[in-house]
């Protein structure tokens, strides 16, 4: 049944708001909510299915608003779906408003944080394969505008789409032609966004965006979840549409329009009906996703006192143990869980592996939009890799969401595959990231006690795993807590500390016996908790050693790293912090050699230890 | 002229050393090597000009190997073409080999670093767009994997060369089938592949990756630069194609033969002729690209004492002045150039911009590319979205680059846009990488002074740039230099030191004037080069104020920011470094909200001064 009427009544008012908003805030991007206001305003009015009283009902249908900029038009969507009152949106991009710039969590219709462009259908991606997996009959609609398109990610969005058949994902493509700066690199050639992703297997609809016969069509067919290929619907809009002064002219991206400008525009609309809204369809059923994660963490694994064994593969196995038992979580991996382990779960949970080939920042952004629904995704690739999808990490933090990425072969103990292949940088980025829980165990019993509680604890965690093996330094039943460390070597007579994570650890113990021989001894502290950093343990060993000085031995590079947090956390009067780090670009060669290359191996730090009490006793000796 | 028995025989030496090299190694990935040996053979013996005495000859074809652990493959090809000898790849993978597990820039005849998948199209675009701009008659081949092709990357690239009809490039893809963990996305149908290269408007060809007429038929054709598209070659290949036992096999990828599976494979191969070569065409002229770089650094701004600037915008003017008279100079943007100020440089030097459209992954390496032929790459976004290139960036390190990268839109003080749009985590991600300068001048003077340094630098630099205007603070004719900085508050009485950078220099000297006004002096320093940080001045601070403490302040996270390269410049004994910085995710809001949100503002500065100068004076009581 056709609605014209009633959806330009509501497209109208849809476009007001638009511009209200933005001309009260003084900024933002109403062109760009203009040109997808008739498309929107048919899926809102005709095919969303959503329970605005309940944003979190895993039976609702998801909108995603990948083109961010255009948060006006969500913000608008919602108060025309009586979520709230429309004038609330007059608090556009003022402090403490959750109507932000661009969409962000306080805001609780927004599927994931926006703004960063060509990541929503991505997380699009991550609700509908959820949905796919586990029988739940939503559809994910997924708006995207065309300046984005040139954006890979979308394209490994696309290919995860087609490969794993969501044929309930719905990607609608504003195609304005208007980027900021200029014309897209296609302007209006549909045929370049049509013949794109069709080669990708979707079904595609190429239709006018303002015609809303043409938009009911192709809804109604995407709707209908036919076949098993996701759906594009293309559709050729004018940015700014329905205003003629802006509508398609270069140098009105992200320009709200002046108080007169408005008025004019206004007028323009013609007579508005300010009580227009959408009745949207609530679905049958109500589950909202707990807030309690339940996990298992009653982990059986046996180790040999003999054997070594490699954090990662130690990872592999409790995951897998975990996952068995824990029906919410998700693993994904980038074609390397022969080397992350993730196999484990594949092979015990195959209904909750998702492959997702080389392609990270699709990865991270899948995960993001599992989290939404209360899944937990455990996502692995090598440490270096998750360099590929830093930005999507960062909009996966801003968004909340409950991720945890744990990368394998960090460091230049990795070896003979060279620099390209470790993770040096990773403790700086994810450091940097407020509130990123990042551990980093050294052996098989820590680890085997800090995948449960990463995976239990709500929020971004990093773990870094060790690709070589190495020996087993705790007794089972040990605890091991996010923010502690452990002291593996102590005396009453120690001179310092050296507080090592990771691989280092084995070096500082070495570097301890070495000392040893000539009477020097040292304290030993494994800071397998890297953020948050164990503060009281550190601080207690500089009033209990002879020195106030710590020195920080990672397999990382100087800066941004575990020296760092450690200068922070007991920075005061008196203390001197000492980094031993990676300082140049590493290159291939055996472990022992890269370690010794690097200046953190074992007598690198006892010849640093032995020049710090030199000093030190010069100065205590002048004093 | 079909050769077809002496490629044969080329192939089969390529395949000896691929296995002899890694099983040498123990390590290294042979089957990946044995897929693309035809190919390489043929496009080596009979189309690839290349002067290997001089690699930097801009003359020269270009092989990139975007499969970097196909490594052994690139140094046989090199070494049966007479560019050393064949037994050095005995080497490989040992320290301080220049035939690492992946290439670095230590191996000469790598276009780049590679092995962080999915760049090399990326690099060879950057290689073929300057060829078509300069009007060099080179051809650019790269060699793709068939997992790579998952990466987005991948296909920015391929809208980049298809847009910039860069039909003197061309991609040659190894379709194998086989990828680490398992079989890749699409195996063997390689309508997949036809059908994507050839909606992105590539010319295409579709072979068998062994038969060596098919090749030589595609490669000749390539080689033509017929029409206006580049072209892909879509090899269908066998992993470890030669040896039977591991020939499109699961479960050998990254594995070297053991010494009795080498003796089987070279069995195998049967009879060798070990000096069969390469003969490769020289170009006609060389020209290498001069070491030393000639900047115009002769600025001419005049600012006006009353006014106030940005400095994206001061930026934006001195880069133009400097590309128009520095021939050598590309500019790069990713569709904000109206925002970075780039704009100015495309006003004056259009034939030297490169539109790269909202894909910053393949802008980076694209800058790769043209700094491997001695071009000066300035490439500019938003800080935020240099995130969404941190691995290109990564690599782009690895490979030596001399890129220089400018982010504008840092911090919390870009306003109403949210955090989406805030680079925070900037200088950490930049900072751990060894060696790159990270700078932040906060107003006009000292950007136009570091804007000419920054392109002189050889070497990866990364600028910050603020979105709001500034007062001016130095006079015409001071000077600035990369490692320095600049006391801008000063007294015989200051009780302790203030180090700001960018945005937060203003709200340091505004916390000072507040101070003054209750008898607290306090010294401002101006970090405008945050790596190297200028620990001469920072430590004659220290001596020269009432407390050996320095509060840092700035608008970016906590860890790995400003604050960690003080502590890290001046740790020792006795000396209190104080972080102020952002702790939590922004909002949008007004900047100087948003800076007292964030307690980075001059209110919050003042507060803690007081403070620690309480706090201090405590502790000197009781002494």
């Amino acid at each position: 049944m056709k609605n014209t009427s009633a959806w330009e009544e509501k497209a109208k008012l849809l476009r007001k708001w638009c511009l209200v908003s933005t001309t009260a805030a003084g900024s933002g991007h109403p062109t760009s909510c203009l040109s997808a206001a008739d498309i929107a305003t048919v899926l809102f009015d005709k095919y969303f299915t959503y329970d605005v009283t309940n944003p979190l009902n895993i039976y609702n249908d998801r909108f995603v608003l990948s083109k961010g900029h255009a948060a006006p038009l969500l913000y608008a969507l919602f108060g025309m779906s009586n979520a709230y009152d429309l004038n609330e949106l007059k608090t556009l991009r003022k402090l403490n408003s959750r109507f932000e710039g661009h969409p962000v969590p306080k805001y609780k219709y927004a599927e994931a944080a926006t703004g960063s462009l060509g990541q929503g259908l991505s997380v699009g991606a991550g609700l509908a394969i959820a949905a796919k997996r586990e029988n739940l009959p939503f559809t994910t609609y997924v708006l995207c505008g065309d300046g984005e398109l040139a954006e890979g990610q979308v394209w490994e969005a696309a290919n995860f789409a087609s490969y794993h058949k969501l044929n309930n994902l719905v990607v609608i493509l504003d195609i304005n032609r208007l980027a900021q700066s200029g014309e897209t690199m296609f302007g209006h050639h549909m045929n370049e966004y049509e013949q794109r992703f069709r080669a990708f297997n979707f079904r595609v609809f190429n239709i006018d965006g303002h015609n809303f016969d043409q938009i009911d069509q192709a809804l109604e067919q995407a709707h209908s979840h036919a076949g098993l290929q996701p759906v594009a619907i293309i559709a050729r809009t004018e940015k700014g549409k329905g205003v003629s002064f802006i509508e398609n002219k270069e140098g009105w991206h992200g320009k709200a329009l002046k108080e007169d400008e408005l008025k004019k525009a206004l007028d323009e609309l013609g007579p508005i009906n300010d009580n227009a809204r959408f009745e949207l369809r609530k679905p049958a059923t109500t589950t909202v996703p707990s807030a309690e994660v339940k996990i298992n963490t009653d982990i059986k694994m046996d180790f040999d006192n003999a054997k070594s064994y490699a954090t990662r593969e130690v990872f592999g196995e409790v995951l897998a143990q975990i996952t068995q038992h824990t029906p919410n979580m998700y693993v994904l991996d980038a074609d390397v869980k022969n080397s992350t382990f993730t196999e484990d779960a594949l092979k015990v949970t195959p209904e909750r592996f998702v492959e997702c080939f080389i392609a990270e920042q699709n990865m991270v952004s899948v995960g993001a939009g599992l989290s939404r629904i209360g899944k937990i995704p455990v996502v692995a690739t090598f440490g270096a890799f998750f360099m590929r999808a830093a930005d999507q990490i960062r909009m996966a933090r801003i968004s909340e969401a409950n991720i945890k990425l744990v990368g394998s072969h960090v460091g230049v103990s990795i070896g003979e595959d060279g620099p390209s292949q470790m993770a040096l940088e990773d403790i700086a980025f994810f450091g940097a990231l407020p509130d990123v829980v990042v551990l980093q165990p050294c052996e098989a019993v820590s680890t085997a006690s800090l995948v449960p509680q990463m995976v239990k604890h709500n929020g971004m965690v990093y773990m870094r795993t060790l690709r070589p093996k190495t020996k087993l330094l705790y007794k089972p039943g040990e605890e091991f807590k996010i923010g502690g460390s452990k002291i593996v070597r102590k005396s009453d007579d120690d001179m310092l500390t050296v507080a090592a994570t990771g691989i280092t650890v084995y070096e500082a113990l070495q570097a301890a016996d070495m000392l040893k021989q000539e009477d020097i001894n040292i304290r030993v502290v494994d800071c397998y908790s890297i953020s948050p950093i164990d503060r009281e343990t550190l601080q207690d060993c500089l009033h209990t050693t002879h020195y106030k000085c710590i020195i920080s031995v990672e397999d990382h590079f100087s800066h941004g790293g575990l020296g760092d947090f450690i200068s922070a956390a007991v920075s005061a009067e008196g203390v001197y912090v000492e980094k031993m780090a990676v300082t140049h670009i590493s290159q291939s060669g055996k472990q022992e050699e890269l370690l010794k290359d690097a200046g953190i191996d074992a007598a690198s730090i006892a010849a640093k230890v032995k020049e710090l009490v030199r000093s030190m006793e010069q100065v205590h000796s002048h004093a």
